[in-house]
């Protein structure tokens, strides 16, 4: 817990930091905000709505609401609300101001209304450990990285007691709202919260944002995640100097494995913004069934290609996910995880595995093995941000481009590795001013959405692309995020059948991943590096954006607007009146459209979609 | 070699930094700079003279010099000049702006001179490889970071081939000047080319630059070196971050190594910018001679204390040196390069190890011992950069830690520590503008030393504390600078009795360690972490400079002239004509003064002096 911490102020940039204002959108400019409600949700699979609804009977199907500006009169007052606040999730730099964003909105309309932080994350709640947030402590959190304002724990709200222990504090403290911050996890567990306090009559409103820098909590109602672009533009500033380097020194191929979970999102990113010689995302060797030795096979005729054109460096990105999505990998971490849960001893782990699943663990380098074996996540399993898959690839990469020159297939000049994991760096930097904004933003909405007595609801601004001017605030249900899950194997599956708000992959038929294969045979091979230097807070660059957000199509909220007019449209032209023809032509028009839609919104046909 | 690989030209950041002119001081302002020779120079340690004019007869003892601003009026045609220029050190942040500089300099007093860069660094210059570089070519390389425009290869000018190789391209190429580029060893061999080109009646005139990002090229004449501003900006920014993280999570202990080679310059800075917890210099290490088991110790006392207050998170920084300043591990570290050049072979090492070598040797855990064996740097000895450290010592505590644990000792959460090693990922940083500002000035001073026919000479900027506009340019023989070691044992001696330009080491009585010193306590105890954030190119802290440089005291050429002024005033005051009273006064406090100078120079006196 910082409250103490920086109790003899700020210095310099971080200072000068603390006094920038975010900017806000239109809706948020003037004194009053309005919550209107849109149309009820459904689930994006349709297949999936029977079991959403079963487990989410109280806030399934709850309206899309958006926020406009009222009038610009007087602020209204509202009555003195209590609202507690907790960082869930993992450390992601704007996170302090979802805090500053809902404090100054609270406040705004209340002097009297009070935000309690809850210390030390999670177990915080489940605790009832927490403070008065007052404008005097949270002056040196506005626009600082990460979440040392209160602190965090433990990522998961799972057990009954939790839940229990949760609700309990709410009631003790008697709050009208509970905001949780975090990613998908934290979102589920909101979305948990939410129905439980719902079902047993407890008035606290739970609600979600949307922070991880991982970008992997994005969907028809979430853009981006907060802390995913200043999180991308510290590795890609590292990444950038790092193949300058391989440049000028022109003799290591560097690999760097970059955070981000099971999903590729930063490493995609870093790519396109570092123009680095090659990235192997893990959805990729997924969807293609790479193995291990594929995947060593294609680094090495990258590094021979290059090497027939006299060049011995370059920069590899590894995503920390890449590991389990390696088929034979990912049987072997799940053999070892059910192995652990069984407590199974270490030492006698490789004797308990399946043949194959041995042969592969057998053929791993001690330190991965120790890896695979001693770190563990909170739940259990294999922490994967332990695990050096950089220096394995580098490794393997060695002895087959040895073979491959003792063989006489390869004659060029020795090949050096050098391995970095970029990780821990960027968590705790200053936010840039996108997430200062963004994560600002979504702090006020998820006050108003609070205020307006919405339960289970993500705060959300769309049209990020844009400048702020542009941007639209709203809320969604969380349960319209949810997805089931049913395959039994496959990567990062571990709530099999349970609905919950599951993390996005990089959409392989995606713009920024198109991007990327536009260019990748270009970036391999010509060394078109691209520096995109430190996050710059004033002047030129100051207001980038990441190329993900800039390059992806995100107006579903503006379609479904534009939808509606078009219905609008058909009923104005069909009044009561209008010539049989026409009508004729319409029926038979909406009929087959009907039909059309009908089709595509089958589980079976939707079950052909890959991913 | 970059030359194309920038063919589509630059965009964002580096687009924008390509545009920033570097500011020059008074003297360079104008259109005329006129050098002006001051006293002849001697060695720091009148015990080394004699070894260095010996080795320097035609270099030593030559004049400090001045560039002074000349008539304001046109600008003044000089003879056309060829200058090569060569990336001879390590990649910097800033090596461009020293080519940028002399470029801007050599073509505004005649268009028709011309430069030419040396491709791959000294290979480059032995194999007469080198393109001409012109505006067009240069333009994408102002104020960008790396080495990527020439590239660079060894470190070292070392045989007698090589040294000749580098004159047969001087006349080859009717070479006016040669600029390197470097540190220490650089500037060692610029000094040692000088003379073999003047002994030998070679015309080329030779110039050294102090560009490393270590901070180790520093002495009477050199105030810092161009590169370690940005470089330890990068590190305290990450490191800053981590620190951040730390106190979020509240549950890691990060060991972080930091490059920098030797001396623990980089590593005391980034401790004093980020208020880590802990840093242990490696000076420290040497001067109090302590053990692997001393400082394992030192860190589980300060992770105990930090226990008891229910601190259980904390970051570590350790320079990558610190390892060779152990003295058990530098015996070892010994041992093992006379057996590698010995070519005993890899597998026999430890048999042929004496006892107590054998027995840390043993102890180690295998990957330090893989990584002391396997990697070497190009003359052959352990590559220091290729240790890990921090794993080391985060394993040694973590056993430490255990132990007390199961004795009682300790009753606190479990340590986890979590390690980094920051190197390469600065290296190729957009320089800061004080890096481009200095790199530039050097680059248009090393000009005019060239243009006036200086040889052996290290273009200086004194002064750097202030701003642009108080800089001082000048030159300084590079055997000035030089020392002779004698001992036959301490970390990093290489060269016994050749004298050379050595590494300066962290100042135990200097301004920066005492500020650490002052403030450790408090810094360990209590996280008042402080984060400097991403290098500002713009705005507020875009003209910051190092905690180092602010708080040393650097007015040593100002400190001459004083002295001179002094000098004289005597002169004035006992003119022929003065009573007998005053000359007798001036006679006895001038011997009383001359005896004290003469003592505290004698070598007996000098080396009382620790390190």
């Amino acid at each position: 817990m910082g409250l103490e911490a920086k109790q003899f102020g700020l210095q310099g940039l971080p200072l000068v930091r603390s006094k920038y204002e975010p900017e806000l959108p239109p809706s948020l400019k003037g004194g009053n905000v309005k919550v209107v409600k849109g149309d009820g949700t459904t689930a994006s699979d349709p297949s999936d709505a029977l079991a959403i609804t079963r487990a989410y009977p109280h806030t399934y199907a709850q309206p899309l609401v958006q926020l406009v500006a009222a009038d610009a009169g007087q602020v209204k007052k509202h009555s003195s609300l209590r609202i507690g606040v907790v960082f869930c999730g993992r450390q992601s730099p704007g996170g302090h101001n979802i805090i500053t964003g809902l404090f100054d909105a609270l406040k705004k309309h209340n002097s009297e209304s009070t935000l309690i932080g809850f210390t030390g994350g999670s177990e915080g709640l489940f605790a009832q450990k927490f403070v008065e947030l007052t404008s005097e402590v949270l002056a040196d959190f506005r626009n600082q990285g990460g979440f040392d304002l209160l602190g965090r724990t433990k990522d998961q709200i799972s057990s009954l007691q939790q839940v229990n222990d949760a609700k309990a504090a709410c009631r003790a403290l008697k709050l009208d709202g509970l905001v949780l911050v975090g990613g998908c996890g934290t979102n589920t567990d909101a979305a948990q919260l939410a129905e439980t306090f719902a079902a047993s009559g407890c008035d606290t409103k739970v609600i979600g944002v949307p922070v991880t820098i991982d970008g992997d909590l994005k969907n028809q109602f979430v853009e981006t995640d907060v802390g995913f672009d200043t999180t991308c533009k510290v590795y890609s500033q590292l990444i950038s100097n790092i193949c300058t380097d391989a440049l000028s020194a022109e003799k290591y191929y560097y690999f760097i494995r970059l955070m981000g979970r099971q999903a590729s999102h930063i490493s995609l990113e870093c790519a396109l913004q570092s123009h680095s010689n090659m990235v192997i995302l893990g959805e990729e060797v997924a969807t293609s069934k790479m193995t291990l030795f594929d995947v060593t096979k294609q680094i090495c005729d990258a590094i021979q290609a290059r090497g027939e054109q006299g060049k011995y460096h370059g920069v590899i990105l590894l995503p920390e996910g890449l590991i389990e999505n390696i088929p034979e990998f990912y049987a072997l971490l799940q053999e070892i995880n059910s192995l652990l849960k069984q407590d199974v001893n270490v030492e006698n782990i490789s004797s308990h595995l399946s043949p194959w699943a041995a042969a592969l663990f057998d053929f791993l380098p001690n330190f991965i093995k120790k890896q695979l074996l001693l770190d563990r996540e909170s739940d259990g399993s294999v922490q994967l941000s332990q695990i050096e898959t950089e220096k394995l690839l580098a490794q393997l990469v060695e002895t087959e481009m040895t073979r491959r020159s003792k063989a006489g297939i390869y004659t060029g000049k020795k090949f050096n590795a050098i391995c970095h994991f970029f990780g821990y760096q960027a968590r705790g930097s200053l936010p840039s001013n996108f997430d200062c904004n963004y994560a600002y933003v979504l702090g006020q909405t998820a006050y108003y959405l609070t205020e307006a007595g919405l339960n289970g609801y993500l705060a959300t601004v769309s049209n990020l692309k844009h400048p702020v001017d542009k941007w639209h605030c709203g809320g969604a249900p969380i349960t319209a995020m949810m997805t089931v899950k049913r395959w039994l194997r496959g990567p990062g599956v571990s709530q099999i059948g349970k609905p919950a708000v599951h993390r996005a992959k990089v959409d392989l038929k995606g713009k920024p991943y198109e991007m990327l294969t536009q260019n990748a045979n270009t970036w391999l091979m010509e060394d078109l590096y691209r520096n995109p230097g430190p996050i710059q807070f004033d002047g030129p660059g100051s207001d980038l954006i990441t190329l993900t957000l800039l390059v992806e199509e995100h107006d579903y909220i503006g379609k479904i607007q534009e939808l509606c007019e078009y219905l609008d449209k058909v009923k104005q032209i069909v009044k009561p009146g209008c010539s049989l023809e026409v009508l004729n032509a319409a029926l038979s028009s909406m009929a087959s459209v009907t039909d059309i839609l009908s089709i595509m919104s089958t589980p079976a046909y939707r079950g052909l979609t890959p991913f």
